[in-house]
């Protein structure tokens, strides 16, 4: 595995790359341009073989000596400077740092070299899939709001952290989990249990469902975030850990699967290293309320709203599956969506001492 | 230190006294009532001698045979019964749990016990009131998001967390931190810093600061949680730990400062035990900007609804001390606020080499 040390030295060589290319045209007297992956729509495809949301091959120059390019191209210098400076103080700063960092108003003129971060974000995004890095391995930190734990133990730094040891509390997950940074040890789980709600993680967590189970539980709470997913795919690959999403039924609960196992849009161009295709959904489904006897009562009546994203859900291509139009028509067609508390009605401990593990044992996912 | 099990007792006593006084009603062939704290506006005030937000003495009576109050009636009983099974369990669950497992349709009628959550949380506040108990006593898990690290180790039933050995995450706060369950071991800190981002304590701990200045850091990922709150209270209760805010200079930022010190409205009946009066406002302020020479285009142009913020926080009865009035006029007068980020301009570690310390020795803080 590489050090952080020999990691950073490949960044920086990739960066160099960058401005060497640029000097070089410089030198030559060319128009200085930086050839960019297209990250629009209409490059944006789902790949059959990796199973993932990917980037296309085509490309566009962005140039100094265009006008509808000029200011983009001098943000796009600056931010890739400073990324090469935070690197070289061995610090890690957030993208709304950078921002702030690179803002200034241009020496003789009232022109600032950013007005927004909404300027810079993009810039940051064109310098990743360009140079084909997370922005993590570029020192820069996203948010990140998880927490895990487990049977397993976590070599952070000069830290080893013991994820069977954490109380009731968990590990919050830091924004860069790449393996020069944390390494996996003792490793002594069948699987990984990625649950959309810190509520029903904290209900598995206390009653140590992850120690009698064998596993790792994990929570984005909500959407999760990139490190979340990053970690989730090293344990997947690296170990062969199957991963089954623990989720509302609800056409919410079901995107954000859909996000954790083949990427979203908006990071096509890095879900290659944050997707986990091998995921599997294990709940909650509108079948479950007929086979678990899950009174009508706390069920919620679908909306407009949800039957919309329904139909826009059933159209993506990785949903074309049957099992997942199936359970989409039966969705629209009891007119019902469900929350994991609900499952509270069946008795505090439910969900984590029958449903989960009938469940397991049944191999009843949906793909 | 009390055990669980002596907490559980006499939490489960003074439920028990509750339906005690019911019963006793019954036999003597009164109307059954129940006595609740008034918690609205008109019975919440600032409390000069505990310096935080309290519920005065008045109290109402909710009563069987007063058909206003007989749902509610029926939902108070309800929601006390479950609380004492959940506690009779040893378990803890979401307020949400704690609504689906109560919902349900009432024999031979088409009523339900619950229609929504909005319609549960009111009455667990109204026993949280009644009993002088925190939710969390009653075994209600609230959510918690923040995380902390620093010279302390805490225990957590047979674990013992050192969290100086964090790695770059943190551990993630559970959501009762009550002495029953949280116990705090060898601090070595001189004082806490309670940070408003994420971002920016992952920057003060990339960067161990809390070893080479000795101290505690914690944030709430923006408006913090109960437990993070409660936590914090106790260390400054129990162990004399300073308590240093660090929030952005805007409305907002100052927020939140003040929910920490003196609580809020909402949970007026449990800010004994949540708010830290003694916390104070290390930064950022508005006077910042001219003492660290911060550029002028890393501030924000307030906006009408700062502004009318602003004015709202000045007439507040614990903002009133010359100081706060001060900065409220400052900022108006030069139309600015600015983010902990912004401090990136001066430097990547700026904030944590410079400011933060220089604040610190010239006790430069707002009270």
């Amino acid at each position: 595995m590489a050090s952080v040390e020999q990691k950073d030295k490949e960044v920086i060589k990739r960066l160099d790359g960058m401005g060497e290319t640029l000097l070089k045209q410089i030198d030559k007297k060319q128009n200085p341009a930086i050839e960019l992956p297209v990250r629009s729509l209409n490059n944006i495809y789902f790949d059959q073989k990796s199973k993932t949301i990917k980037l296309g091959d085509k490309t566009s120059q962005r140039q100094f000596l265009n006008v509808a390019h000029t200011r983009k191209f001098m943000q796009s210098v600056l931010v890739a400077a400073e990324i090469k400076k935070v690197i070289d103080e061995k610090a890690t700063v957030s993208i709304r740092d950078l921002y702030y960092a690179l803002k200034h108003t241009i020496e003789g003129t009232n022109e600032n070299t950013f007005e927004e971060q909404g300027e810079s974000d993009p810039i940051i995004e064109d310098i990743e899939a360009s140079l084909n890095l997370l922005r993590e391995e570029l020192h820069l930190a996203a948010s990140s709001k998880g927490v895990v734990v487990g049977n397993m133990k976590i070599k952070d730094g000069k830290d080893t952290i013991d994820l069977t040891r954490m109380g009731s509390g968990g590990w919050g997950v830091p924004s860069n989990v790449e393996p020069e940074r944390i390494e996996f040890k003792d490793i002594d789980a069948d699987y990984i249990l990625f649950i959309e709600k810190d509520a029903v993680w904290k209900r598995f967590n206390e009653d140590q469902f992850w120690r009698k189970n064998k596993c790792l539980l994990v929570t984005g709470r909500g959407q999760p975030s990139r490190a979340e997913r990053r970690l989730v795919q090293r344990l997947n690959q690296e170990h062969n850990l199957p991963v089954y999403a623990l989720m509302d039924a609800d056409p919410w609960g079901m995107y954000i699967y859909s996000v954790i196992k083949q990427g979203s849009i908006s990071l096509s161009y890095s879900e290659e290293k944050l997707a986990t295709p091998q995921t599997k959904y294990i709940g909650l489904t509108v079948k479950d309320v007929e086979r678990y006897k899950i009174p009508k009562e706390v069920t919620i009546k679908l909306n407009q709203l949800d039957v919309k994203r329904l139909n826009e859900m059933a159209s993506y291509e990785w949903f074309k599956k049957k099992e997942w139009q199936d359970e989409f028509q039966l969705m629209k067609n009891k007119a019902v969506k469900l929350e994991l508390e609900a499952l509270s009605k069946k008795g505090i401990r439910f969900i984590s001492e029958e449903y989960l593990p009938d469940k397991i044992k049944r191999k009843d996912f949906l793909p």
